[in-house]
């Protein structure tokens, strides 16, 4: 799961021209209006364009008019989540799923369209007489943790996949993500404590199987939505105080009907170093190494503050590392310094193969980073600069 | 002035293995200790390490028992300076000028370690009965703007450059930069209202040069700089209300003794875009480039909030661009496709050939990055990731 998006190489070329080659089949010739039209802002020749070109592991996403057209659930998730990473990794999570069935060399990404705010505030809602949409259960009077009836769905999001269609773009497929709570956390009385239902994994699965179900049905009864591919991928969500977002634990596949025959695990974990409390590392290699580049970084400054670690586990391997490192600076020269020797102590420390993200901070923002993907030897730097 | 820092290769290596290849006569074999010499923190053999290696055209910096060597006068810039670009030009202008002299490919960096922060602000400040070494013109007692004598001398910033002598690393030379104010801010009392004092260009250089050959003379009399180069950077600093720092304009050289024989002239400017209130771009033509850029990015969200870029020329020619573009966003894709298009809009409108830094944010910190250095075609983009 890089987060860079490479370019092989970048041709800008009116879409005028790209008609011309239409049948080519992918993205790569396409790009931005190059603005000679001036302010013949609704010349109908130009009302699909793309953001870029890309070398086929990212979507370009289309724009519609010159714009992005934002999710037709804009915010939703935002307000869903106390925990930010969830925002993040709910997202780029489906994004990843999709691949697999919507190659970026033939599909653009464009934000969910189909599924509306309230269509989708009344589906994350308990089902009720005035609310017989609701996909989480009938509210059954109980108050207690145990024999309440928590909110198993928390999130849902759309993602749409566009392939181009002579001299447009024309529904290809969409990606439907399932928030799932682990923890559903509520309040007895309006301001009152907050109490916890702890979900079990054999619930949460199997809730979450059947309400994928019930969504594919109202979908196929949707006209744009009867015949494409839809793919889903069931989201665990990562707890309201935790310092890593969740991870997606099944995925699915549906060509057509209403019927999903089979289930693919996923398996992914997130975790944040170093490990406090007594807990157990997913991994005690990894954990280690980090300790050593941590303590390495930390005797550069006698008043350096924080370092710590998302990581991420794909198949109980070691994924990703996203590094955060907040100190105190009083110049350019001790922010470049300090650059290369994280650098330095990364290369030597931090395990080898794994994309990592190293952010450096003050209280005044971020002032550098370093940046390795998957497969490059050494990190890419950049300390912040001004004139 | 790239803000990047490229590596060939990098080679880890005890300092204890340094020592057997001394002689080699440059810092590329050098790195951290690997910390196997675990709690013996006061082993003599490992005293000198530096922060990494580079290609050459950046210094790495000096660590002295593994940690950074901080200035003696550390903190100082920024109390110096009400404009908080001044701190990171004036600091990053004058390693740039040292390089003419010691190159990164034989010194390493290290924080002025022989001006102390008392000597400093001696010096900063006006001369008088109880300040001899003041180098600031004394009180004539006239608080009005044109009959005052104003505070020509805002800031001292020294660096020192060493070069390896067998086992450890001995001072090479000197570099002193001079923050020469262009208007002398002042209060007639304390708490009172500002006024200004204008200071001519002439006037300005004048007491430049004459201070720089006062502290010239100073350092010579320290038994360390007795005979070392000593590079001397006058620079103009950016007032308080500008957003962007300010510039050097003149250089010289002292290989030995106390005077300067010769100023070279530094043709430097820094600007911000777009243009207000009927001021004249620099130049029109990179003006207008960055205002197609600007309304081309401004275009793509409904709600997005500001484009704006410093400038920097280098003898009348744009020598580097940095953006800033802030702005609301709702999830990761949002973002993504954002950097895409911008990274297209880029290419396609900005300058070719030059550095340029772009710097994507929102109220949450930077979101997104874009980087290209001189000569490279395509930018290095970003986008800032968790799990």
């Amino acid at each position: 799961m890089s987060n860079h998006i490479k370019k092989i190489k970048l041709s800008l070329v009116l879409l005028a021209t790209v008609a011309v080659l239409a049948g080519c089949g992918n993205l790569q010739n396409s790009g931005l209006s190059d603005g000679e039209s001036g302010s013949n802002t609704n010349s109908k020749t130009s009302n699909y364009q793309i953001t870029g070109t890309t070398d086929g592991t990212q979507y370009s996403a289309l724009l519609s008019n010159g714009k992005y057209k934002v999710s037709a659930t804009r915010g939703l998730l935002t307000d869903q989540n106390a925990n930010k990473f969830n925002i993040s990794s709910f997202e780029s999570g489906l994004t990843t799923l999709s691949k697999t069935e919507f190659s970026p060399k033939k599909y653009a990404f464009q934000e969910g369209q189909h599924i509306s705010r309230t269509t989708a505030n009344n589906w994350l809602a308990r089902q009720s007489k005035s609310n017989p949409e609701g996909l989480n259960p009938v509210d059954n009077g109980k108050t207690d943790p145990s024999t309440r009836n928590p909110i198993y769905l928390q999130d849902i999001l759309e993602q749409d996949y566009l392939v181009r269609k002579g001299n447009s773009y024309q529904l290809g497929g969409v990606a439907i993500g399932l928030g799932m709570n682990k923890v559903d956390n509520y309040r007895k009385e309006k301001y009152g404590a907050v109490y916890k239902t702890t979900i079990s994994e054999t619930a949460r699965e199997q809730q979450a199987k059947s309400i994928a179900e019930k969504i594919l049905s109202r979908l196929r009864q949707k006209k744009a939505l009867a015949n494409v591919t839809i793919v889903f991928g069931l989201y665990e969500q990562g707890e309201d105080d935790s310092l890593v977002g969740g991870t997606y634990f099944a995925t699915a596949v549906s060509k057509s009907g209403t019927n999903i025959d089979q289930w693919n695990t996923v398996n992914e974990k997130n975790a944040v170093l170093p490990v406090v409390n007594n807990e157990k590392a997913i991994n005690d290699g990894d954990s280690d190494s980090f300790d050593n580049f941590k303590s390495k970084v930390q005797s550069f400054f006698p008043n350096l503050s924080g370092v710590t670690a998302q990581v991420h586990y794909k198949d109980n391997k070691l994924a990703g590392m996203n590094i955060k490192i907040t100190t105190q600076f009083f110049g350019e020269n001790e922010i470049r310094s300090f650059t290369q020797y994280t650098d330095t102590a990364a290369t030597q420390y931090l395990p080898a193969g794994i994309p990592i993200e190293i952010t450096i901070s003050s209280v005044e923002g971020m002032q550098a980073f370093l940046n390795r993907d998957s497969g490059d030897k050494t990190f890419y730097t950049h300390v912040f600069g001004s004139y």
